[in-house]
């Protein structure tokens, strides 16, 4: 057997549900609340003021595949339908500190996938099928911009990209998606 | 823009069918007959009389994601009901020169993956939804195992992981999957 990881893994089977994001055989699962989102929102006030809120923002349920060298884990997310002074609901954002590729596989409700090279942005529709082509060097965040309803979307990375969450707090995502009636407009990161 | 294939990519959307396999934007198709498979099936007087068939055992539809280092392209494998002498339609399988993960994902249809890492064989049941998880090292090939539809998976994997073919033809894949009834048996490669 040739192994990668420790212990090295064997060829196994993973399934989903796509409506529970239930994952088995199971690893990790990364809750984040508003606590976990110090620094992202625009208007820190109100996130000052909902920083001890319970409420789940989203949370990740990954596969056992680790994240080592050489291996492709994967992971389902969901983000909660909602807003913070109208800013929606979305990940954190991260760059990888080793540039590879990624990709999004849309499995349920409508979200949009945000990405930023540290001069330009990209917007991405997201929806069940839908892939999202993340390439190697862009920065990375997903937004529900359903009013009611999770939006939910499987990713396959390689193990040794890693997340550099500090590049966001640093660089910003060159834009914002605000809630503008039934729908939504991206404006100015700084605005 | 941080770019690594040539030209650079940027963010961009990828659709698929599930039902005819049509990727959208489109890549690369390749289309496997008979001729296709030389060596591979254990009746060897069987192929060659079928070796001028027009008939498709397999195609495989990618996106345009290049199959360069830090990329991670993706394509749509559909192989036909079928058999030769009792052994089940299949892909060539291949090993990847530069060890790393890949998955296929079910779509339609129900097969198989069995993979082999020069020593021992591994088989995995696929139908829709179902990850199949190809650790570093284990070679892969895609089986049909039933008698009247297509099976169809969507693969993912590192651009920079490549395809040797001649490993299989070298040390071939451990195990055969061969029509049993209404159902199939793995039997010795070699047998």
């Amino acid at each position: 057997m040739s192994g990668y990881a420790t212990p090295p893994l064997r060829p196994f089977q993973i399934t989903f549900d796509a409506a529970t994001a239930v994952v088995d055989p199971a690893g990790p699962v990364l809750t984040r609340r508003m606590a976990d989102l110090e620094g992202l929102f625009r208007d820190q006030r109100a996130w000052q003021e909902l920083r001890g809120s319970e409420k789940v923002v989203y949370s990740v349920h990954s596969s056992p595949v680790p994240e080592t060298p050489r291996e492709l884990p994967q992971s389902i997310t969901t983000i909660s339908p909602g807003e913070l002074s109208g800013e929606l609901f979305m990940t954190k954002g991260h760059q990888h500190p080793d540039p590879q590729g990624e990709i999004y596989l849309g499995l349920t409700g409508t979200g949009g996938l945000l990405l930023f090279d540290g001069a330009e942005h990209a917007w991405l529709d997201m929806s069940p099928g839908t892939i999202g082509y993340i390439p190697p060097g862009w920065a990375h965040r997903s937004v529900n911009v359903s009013a009611d309803e999770p939006y939910r979307f499987l990713a396959v990375y390689p193990g040794s990209a890693g997340h550099d969450y500090q590049w966001v707090l640093d660089h910003g995502m060159g834009a914002r998606a605000v809630r503008l009636g039934d729908a939504f407009e991206l404006v100015p990161y700084g605005g």
